[in-house]
């Protein structure tokens, strides 16, 4: 192998580490067993979970905080896993690159059944092309370099995942020709920003009275807290975030008041927003979870819409990637606009936890749980209630708060922790996840054991789904009793706490603040306690789930 | 609702009791919590799953066994997750129907981002046509009846799942016209079968010297056993199955030898049928596994092959599918053949289990097991060594032996055991799986202890992918390692046993078998120790898996 001209996996490898990510996460197989064996002697470390979901939810995870997550599998047994995971990525814009291994082009002409085959060989290239932003299956050796360069730039340019399918006899292929300059840009980014568009918005804003920013999820995509900051501190507007981009801004910023999320969320924030003369929109997904289960009431007319694709003032749209037009429209002079009308920040009227002996309630848990978190943590939630409490908990550090509220596949938060704590060994992930989700992926916590990793890990135990009894209850909501204070026996290490009182909690979250290694706290709660927002958010989503009966 | 016209939702469930199945396995969510509503108040019951993964694969194992098997989920988060066991289904001709909730027509109009999507609201029923064989999503109530009865027919008639999406707003709809006529029949099921065909299959077997049956798992997929034991005592011809096909025929039948599987299986029977002059080949899939590793040498001219889609006798091709031809040549004259130079069947040449004060190893643990299956015993093994070690042990009951020969997805065995058991309550399973198949799905036998099942389940702790070291090692080869004989404690049910030397695992065998609980057996074996078949598959895929290094 010649030094400048590496073979397709090592320039594969080359060019994921140029992105900056050391971890891949995975499980071998076969036709994808030599790529592994090269993995394995580069400078990417392996993160072998149990299961290939698993390795989907923790490589999204890692991409939301790194900028590129990359999860590798064989074949249709293990590619057709991930689907579900990489669904979630493309939903939430995370950078996730699908490596996944297939039989060879010579193995597939001579034999017409070869092991993992569904109905055709390229049926799994097919699927992903629902779930990615670009794919590429390598074929031509002399093409295999700018298929990579393309798929990867793809994925890095619109913060969606992509799919690179590598036959297991085009891993030590050298191509035939020269690497390809530094990786292209993707039509659409180069092009220039048509002039004025940014003043208009700050006209726009200038001319309000009470502008109000409403931050989302692609602020941290795109790394533009800062440009948002700048533009609240000099204008003097309040911020909220939808729940979605929930510490994509400073959360202990003055201008910050909290998470907006129709009559699911905070009360005096709705009104405040709902009532605002110009809403900015930044970066915001309008979907139904993000929009309080489509009860958000916004004025299209008084809106100013900055996303990832679009750009809009009140009615008129303009055809340029309005996020783009941040940073200068950070660099402008605003009016500086009175506040004083907003309502206290959320994080002001919380009381502080005083732990008692009461029995443990979602009402204690999420004072508890707003007092434990801080600047260290990244407090990872699963779908239903662990998401719902975790609305109104102020995080402190930016970045700080993970959670699939859009995709809303269960079992995300406890394999994502291993995403988290790859990408960010200076922070400690704290897990708040159902029982119902962490009977799914849970048993990835063993994974965390096995790297060394020491998350916080909070199983809500309601002895079911709590999200769906408000919409129709039957035993179909209930999941099987298991003893999950008890699993670090099973999987060799770490400690387990059984909560039932205000003052088990406070004692086992300062116990495993202390410990090195990772803990499992098992919360009792009452079936039927739910959060007053998932309350709401369940009278609203059971309209649709008791649809004409 | 009128009596004679049901709306869709109970349209749905009569015809699937009217399969005969009385189980549907699967777990709710918005999208279809108002069809599990209906369920549960339906003659099926319900059986709830850890994960969607595990429901999918217990509704492939009762497929098998029963004729048809359910699994319904919501909608993407629910059902991406089914599409690897669908396609493991699709590949193993498995008749499982995949009911998906989905949101909506009105909803969709009205929200472009409803939680569970990724890019397209159709996108889940394009991805599931290439793991099914017919697919509908239902749309017009007044072809609901139809749509519902030519999912369920193809289903049925090629043994090959199939998709229903039933948005949430058609299930309580009653269409505005009668039911249809019994289910119409596939066509091509329908012709007539060309004459004279059956009777030069007669004749070529009749005109051979030593022909051998070799039988596959379409025989049992189609009910065919009585046809081919009837050939073989007429003709006197002895019968070998595939590896796919174990248990396809009746294993104690003096006429049985045991499984061909090319260099890989026993060598006795490899050179019997090679050298065989009519190889006749009843249900075969003609797969790289089946085919021992894509090692069988088998010459065409000598074939005559009857499989569900196709006819061959030599060279020659008929248009007809072949195994529907097998009641009718049964009923025909044969020459008796002499089999005296078959070799004895492996079963009389396996000695029996005497248990020692030794180290389990896997020859130990074959002789173990070979002794412990009777006539109740469902063997389920998983992919890897479980499936290797299995591959000679004598299976009393037909239909005995379940396991993903050919697809090889890992995680199958231990929620398969929740369909055997629910399709046969009369059969205990009995379950053999590596460790690293255990990790991805292992902890479904908690739903085997909800719903009182006593599954013998047997995990094979050698530290890692066992199938793998021998191609390519690597840390990427090891599992986190866990106490599985432990996890009765976390689950409140069943007991768990630590086995290191044969009389361990005796007396471990002779409790389980006495118990009423569910058993989890934890056999401690050299991670090095593997069986001759795998090795020599092994030995076989190693070179595929280290192409052109």
């Amino acid at each position: 192998m010649q030094k400048d001209r590496p073979d397709i996996g090592e320039y594969l490898i080359r060019k994921i580490a140029g992105q900056g990510a050391r971890h891949v996460f995975g499980i071998p197989g076969d036709y994808i067993l030599n790529f592994y064996s090269r993995l394995e002697k580069s400078p990417l470390q392996v993160i072998n979970t149990c299961d290939e979901q698993g390795a989907g939810f923790a490589a999204d995870a890692y991409a939301r905080l790194h900028g590129l997550g990359v999860v590798c599998v064989t074949w249709n047994a293990g590619g057709l896993k991930v689907l579900n995971p990489v669904a979630g990525a493309y939903a939430e814009e995370s950078p996730l690159l699908v490596i996944a291994g297939a039989p060879g082009w010579q193995e597939r002409q001579k034999y017409p059944l070869l092991h993992h085959k569904a109905k055709e060989y390229d049926d799994q290239a097919r699927m992903f092309e629902h779930v990615t932003v670009a794919s590429a299956v390598i074929r031509e050796p002399s093409e295999a370099y700018r298929d990579i360069d393309r798929v990867l730039s793809a994925i890095v340019s619109h913060k969606r995942p992509g799919y690179i399918e590598l036959p297991r006899d085009m891993v030590n292929v050298v191509p035939d020709i020269e690497t390809p300059h530094p990786t292209q840009e993707i039509p659409g980014h180069e092009n220039r920003l048509p002039d004025g568009v940014a003043g208009k918005v700050v006209d726009a804003i200038n001319a309000s009275e009470r502008p109000v920013i409403l931050a989302g999820v692609e602020i941290a995509r795109y790394n533009l807290e800062r440009a948002l900051q700048s533009i609240a501190d000099k204008a003097n507007i309040p911020v909220v975030s939808t729940f979605l981009g929930k510490s994509a801004v400073d959360e202990k910023s003055p201008n910050f008041l909290g998470v907006y999320a129709g009559i699911v969320g905070d009360d005096a924030i709705r009104r405040y927003v709902e009532s605002s003369d110009c809403i900015i929109l930044l970066g915001v997904l309008m979907t139904d979870v993000n929009m309080g289960a489509n009860t958000a009431v916004l004025d299209p007319d008084k809106m100013i819409v900055l996303a990832g694709d679009h750009c809009s003032i009140g009615q008129k749209s303009y055809p340029v990637p309005g996020l783009q037009l941040l940073p200068e429209i950070s660099g402008k002079e605003f009016i500086v606009h009175d506040r004083s009308a907003a309502p206290a920040p959320v994080r002001e009227r919380t009381p502080a936890f005083s732990p008692s002996d009461a029995k443990l309630t979602t009402a204690g848990l999420f004072l508890a749980l707003n007092s434990f978190v801080d600047e260290k943590t990244v407090l990872i939630a699963d779908v239903g209630d662990a998401a719902l409490i975790s609305l109104d908990i102020t995080i402190p550090a930016p970045g700080g708060f993970l959670c699939p509220v859009y995709y809303s596949s269960l079992g995300f938060s406890v394999p994502a922790c291993l995403g988290v704590q790859a990408a960010r060994p200076d922070l400690r992930p704290l897990v708040l996840c159902g029982d119902g989700a962490f009977q799914m992926t849970g048993m990835e916590i063993s994974t965390a054991g096995r790297y060394r990793m020491n998350p916080v890990v909070i199983v809500l135990n309601n002895s079911g789904f709590g999200t769906e009894r408000p919409m129709i209850d039957g035993v179909f909501n209930d999941v099987s009793a298991w003893r999950y204070h008890r699993i670090p026996e099973i999987i060799g290490c770490g400690k387990g706490f059984l909560i039932k009182t205000e003052k088990d909690l406070a004692e086992a979250l300062k116990e495993a603040q202390a410990s090195q290694e990772l803990s499992l706290l098992e919360v009792i709660l009452d079936p039927y306690d739910i959060s007053p927002q998932l309350r709401r958010l369940c009278e609203r989503f059971a309209k649709g789930a008791r649809h004409q009966e």
